[in-house]
């Protein structure tokens, strides 16, 4: 039998958010002061600011900047509560969320804002050995795999085969295009640290997309700058480039090219988190609930489908998966929640574009506003840097994101280059050094073939 | 057939240091410019600052603040190499330190720093049950086990099982002292995150000691406010305890009491890293190799052991494991291979006391200095705060601890309390999140069993 929540004493509507992402945060956010009771459920206890995850692969921003503890959000607010758990099912004529482990929470309206994760599109070797970027054990996973790379290099350079310094970004979006300037960056930077080659020549940078330019959502003369400064800083730009295989030490395109790699980072797409199945809603192609213009799910008015889980139908097919999206639609769910309470009524969604911005790299990035403003270079960057600092959590991981930034700035360093694996290990035993990596992708094929 | 590392074109003698600990580093530092060619081996690219790992377990500092880069320590220095590697061998006859994955070292020189470990003396359960705190992943993952224990007893009290907020510290040194009087604090500051439960009436601390009082180091004044500040602020102090057996949710003592407890930290005691019995050489109790007055191993005057791993007579016994030590005999051991080469003549090592300072909490430390001068209280606090920022490695990592600190002082608050299990966890099975951190175990043992 599975356990029931200990109802509150309060009587007030009972508001369930699954998830603590943008979307999620948001909604809880808007609710904070409403004549409500909102239980707010994430995996893990903290907010991740997702849009500089690539900063934390390469060693430019620690972890805890970009992760902020979700109760401390709502220190001392009566209204809002967290529980750590895992979505297993829904049932909507109940009215019931099952968490993992025998609990459930019975709701009166229900917020899905579980986000997105990576896909492959079925291609061959990318669950095995390409590298996501959609979480924080992710972006750490992959800083520790670059560094242990030119260690690894350093240590014995005949026995590390082909393709130890190839890193391959495959994805040519905001986050491929960061991720590959980020890159050139940390080469840069490393070069510092070895004296026996020089790492700017020996490691290298691969930007593949399958389409015929990068940035797809930006007008041109953007996506010419981008390209432009991603090759003038040694980026390997490749358009029109598909992959069809991906092997643990190279990647086979789909031109019959083969490109020795043993890093391959996967940016290149994503679909909603498997939360979006559990209702029997029409879905998109990557697996989004299609929400009514008020962003309920159809036929269960009390369920509302926000963020990247979400297909919202925009002026131009359904709204792209963006901060600014979540953001304000997870905003929009919660006002409508209220707006049901008071007047029975609810209003359409309507997204409100404030323009998108892009980092190339130091100094360089792409910006393009709402009225058409578009901007590029320095100028853009400095607007980039001041509102990505701006927009995250707590004062703290303001702060602490600021100094890093200014002190790797100034002094062109990459200050978090720790090889940190979060596993204990044991003194005792020598570490596999060579291996350890694959030692980690193993232990998690381990945890992901549990039984619930 | 073992590589053979690439010979630098230098003719200058070779100085190998095993460790990047406080004595492998001063050693190292000690030597960057002298006319030698230094290689600096550890398992990690990070040096830690390990006496303040507790305040990364308790949530209090981020791993990042106490990690430094090691390459970053010598960039630009043309006498000091870093590998990256695991010392599985010495072959003192031919010089050669032998590392894991078929690589050798040749050396002229060797200083052994490769520091301590834990020890369970031989008590059954502890090392399958106790969490120890001896590296940044150790760290990590107490502060996962202490918040999800949280989380655990918000979700569903009745299935936590008894003991599930009790947290036993076993070990009355400084590090066990730290420990509880941070945990009380935790207590405090977790208050604020669970309105269900009052955490400072559910959660408690309990401290054990063999001997029959705290600090034993320290002098009886020093001793008995240690004492009295915990027990005011909360922590169950019990001396004259000794463990006979731990188990997965209780202690079990042996004056035949059991305590139910789910956490239990380990903090009794420390021997010898095992890179100490890779020589024939004498050893103490803790496995520490007994070193001639100048520092040398008996009967290799080439070889040098120096910090937690040196038994090193001093006027009162063998010295203290402290990470003064560490560093005066990590520099004399640099100085007396200079001296060697210069005079080839050595010296004694000298152990200066500058005394020893130990927190206790919020505004409560105990110091004692060179002179017989000992100070409690705030001022003893201030100048803990002071000089440990001050010796923590690198600017950025100071400015780091000093914001979190400053934060956590004036708010209250402990800023890192994020449960961020460093194993990537895949989006697309609903995780464990009850048996998450036993799963950690699980892997590690799986780590510790693989086969070199």
């Amino acid at each position: 039998m599975p356990f029931d929540t200990p109802s509150s004493t309060s009587e007030r509507p009972h508001v369930v958010i699954v998830g603590a992402g943008f979307a999620g945060l948001e909604a809880a956010k808007t609710l904070r002061d409403a004549p409500v009771r909102v239980t707010l459920v994430d995996r893990n206890n903290y907010h991740k600011f997702q849009p500089l995850l690539y900063e934390v692969a390469m060693a430019g921003l620690e972890p805890d900047d970009i992760a902020h503890n979700i109760r401390n959000i709502f220190r001392g607010n009566e209204t809002v509560n967290f529980r750590l758990g895992t979505v297993v099912d829904i049932d909507p004529v109940l009215q019931r969320v099952h968490l993992h482990g025998n609990e459930s929470l019975a709701y009166d309206h229900l917020v899905l804002a579980a986000g997105a994760v990576s896909t492959d599109f079925g291609i061959p070797g990318v669950e095995e050995h390409a590298y996501p970027l959609k979480n924080v054990p992710d972006a750490v996973n992959l800083r520790n795999r670059v560094l242990r790379q030119f260690e690894r290099y350093d240590r014995h350079r005949a026995a590390t085969g082909e393709g130890a310094l190839t890193f391959v970004v495959v994805g040519g979006g905001p986050t491929g295009v960061e991720m590959a300037g980020a890159f050139v960056e940390l080469f840069d930077t490393l070069n510092n640290d070895f004296s026996e080659f020089d790492t700017r020549e020996q490691a290298r940078c691969l930007l593949l997309e399958m389409e015929d330019e990068l940035l797809p959502p930006y007008k041109s003369p953007q996506r010419a700058y981008t390209r432009q400064v991603l090759e003038a800083r040694g980026v390997n730009v490749q358009t029109n480039t598909a992959v069809e295989r991906v092997a643990s030490d190279e990647v086979h395109l789909a031109d019959g090219r083969t490109i020795p790699t043993q890093t391959l980072v996967w940016a290149a797409g994503v679909k909603a988190s498997p939360v979006a199945n559990l209702l029997d809603a029409e879905q998109d192609r990557g697996d989004r609930i299609i929400v009514n213009p008020d962003l309920t799910v159809p036929e269960h008015p009390e369920v509302y489908a926000v963020g990247d889980m979400a297909a919202i139908e925009g002026t131009d097919g359904y709204e792209p998966q963006l901060a600014q999206v979540a953001i304000q639609s997870g905003e929009h769910a919660a006002e409508q929640i209220q707006r049901r309470l008071r007047e029975g009524t609810s209003e359409e969604f309507e997204y409100w574009d404030l323009g998108q911005m892009a980092t190339i790299g130091r100094n360089a990035a792409v910006a393009e506003f709402a009225g058409g403003i578009a901007v590029r270079g320095f100028l853009a960057w400095f607007l980039w840097v001041v509102i990505h600092i701006a927009k995250l959590v707590g004062f703290r991981n303001r702060l602490s994101a600021l100094v890093n930034w200014a002190y790797n700035y100034f002094t062109y360093n990459r200050s978090a280059r720790l090889i940190l694996d979060m596993v204990p290990i044991s003194d005792d035993v020598p570490m596999e050094v060579e291996d350890v990596d694959q030692q980690v992708k193993e232990r998690l094929k381990t945890v992901e073939t549990q039984p619930h």
